[in-house]
């Protein structure tokens, strides 16, 4: 049986979302995280279930590092953190996959530091699979690396075609330049850096492109820096609640109005869901050694629950395992 | 009577669309832009649409700046080009206001270059005015200057203060600073420094916000880098674009959500235009000595007549002269 290490005191409703998420991936998936924490606020949260202490395999973390916290520091101080226990168990294989929807920077720190990188590897990277107009792309990074550097880009377009192909099942990944105009001249330093950096590496780089093209179906796999790619799938977040928000508002003023948006309603349910970062339970941090999934601070129990069922899923594909087996192969042929 | 200088040279389909787009000022505005570009495609586009030269006043300018041109260099060796010749007639007081939904660095630069800088300030931002759940919000730079300084982010905060006072009518704008966490250690290393100086500064500075808070009605002026800001605005674009589609292609497969469309076609339709970054007609260019506005290069006519009636609406209430007023004001309390 598989081992999925869950980071209890993580996020931004901790330890009351993560908890009741586990209990509804054991409920609704038939899956049950290890919950690693403190030990007695998780029984409590159990109790407030009704679910008893002896239904979870629970590892004992007492400190936790704070979404405010500078990673760096506070994993140096805080050892016996909820997300530095749960990275050793995956270090020293007592479990298969770790998820936590806390610190994203303490996450990143600990997949670097404890679990350690993929060999080659300069930074390792979020990634998002978003729906196109023809399939899917792959956005990366969104957000373990708020300042990158032309090199890093490169790598992550290496990472991201890697699984395009491997986990996606494209043959020849197409992959982008997220940048503010098709022109390489365009964007800023490290942009116009990367674009010529990318030009000359081993992906099937097909150029720049603007937000307006990320759903376009013309790419497979999209490359910017961490800060861009997070602000930019929060934003498809906030574009998806505001353009519900107004559907709704306008729906209260109109009699057929109503009636449009309950005939539409599995349509603009699956838009949401589409736009929504906390509906995907997670986004993998390509690049290091063990499954590492980020969750959104903000999540809820279902979206823990959908992230249990994530990591469970890229188990089920061998992510890391094919991940590795790519860097390698691209590292003989470079 | 005012005198908006259209760049007709300028954009992905000029000058077909800029000088339909003039036509259909004419016809639906009743507002007449100088015509600045090539007098001989300008004539063959406007016999096109079967409307006499004498219609328009035409100031000859034989030569463009690309898009996919180095903005600076390109000023430097073709003074004769369309924005060089528009900013001069601003410049000299021949024209009120300026549009081009050409090379944005090319407009831009001109502005600089040409028109000149507001006292005091550093470099000019695009500002977008965007729906919030209670009003509006200003998000500024969206793309005039793809790399920024911290002290360049506190500039575009006191202008888009300036603006949400005097033009939007907001007693004391809540400034917030996109990033990707509320925590004012998060971001990259411009956003943590740039909130630091935020905080000193005179504005009301209110934090950091995500993406998905942009539209929260908790912020009057958000500020960001240019390249941040551009690649936000158009996956705004974007994401109504893939929404729409989606919503066209579930119709199709459903009776029922064709009615449903149908009855919310209005609310579509309007956060259509909410999202779409051509339907703006034109974002100011905030910091120069004169009535700047720049438009999508995409822009078809009906986008280039929107940005026509921006610059009149912006005239209206004064834009240049209120921004005028508004720095002077923040450099002598400051």
């Amino acid at each position: 049986m598989t081992r999925i290490a869950l980071d209890v005191m993580g996020g931004d409703f901790a330890p009351a979302a993560t908890v009741a998420g586990a209990v509804e991936a054991m409920r609704a998936h038939d899956l049950r995280p290890v919950l690693v924490g403190d030990k007695q606020r998780i029984a409590e949260e159990l109790a407030k279930l009704h679910v008893g202490t002896e239904e979870f395999e629970i590892v004992a973390a007492p400190s936790v590092v704070e979404m405010n916290e500078q990673p760096a520091s506070a994993l140096r101080q805080k050892r016996d953190s909820s997300i530095i226990v749960a990275a050793e168990l995956l270090k020293e294989g007592r479990a298969d996959a770790l998820i936590s929807v806390g610190n994203t920077g303490a996450t990143m720190a600990a997949g670097v530091l404890v679990i350690g990188r993929s060999e080659g590897v300069i930074r390792p990277a979020m990634a998002g699979l978003l729906p196109s107009n023809t399939g899917r792309v792959l956005l990366l990074d969104i957000g373990a690396n708020a300042d990158c550097t032309p090199a890093e880009l490169v790598q992550f377009a290496i990472m991201g075609s890697i699984y395009a192909r491997r986990i996606v099942g494209v043959d020849d990944p197409r992959v982008g330049l997220l940048n503010v105009g098709e022109e390489p001249v365009k964007g800023s330093r490290l942009y116009r850096d990367a674009h010529e950096l990318l030009d000359g590496s081993p992906v099937n780089f097909v150029g720049n492109l603007e937000g307006v093209d990320l759903f376009s179906g013309e790419f497979d796999v999209v490359v910017c820096d961490g800060f861009t790619g997070n602000v930019a799938i929060k934003l498809m977040e906030g574009v998806g609640d505001f353009a519900l928000g107004r559907i709704r508002q306008d729906v209260r003023s109109s009699p057929l109005a109503i009636l449009g948006a309950f005939l539409m309603r599995p349509t603009l349910r699956s838009l949401k869901r589409t736009f929504d970062y906390a509906e995907w339970g997670g986004a993998p941090l390509l690049g290091v050694n063990g499954l590492v999934l980020i969750g959104h601070g903000r999540s809820d129990a279902r979206a823990v629950a959908n992230g249990v069922r994530a990591a469970q899923a890229a188990l089920d594909v061998g992510l890391v395992e094919e991940m590795a087996a790519g860097l390698k192969a691209a590292a003989e042929t470079a």
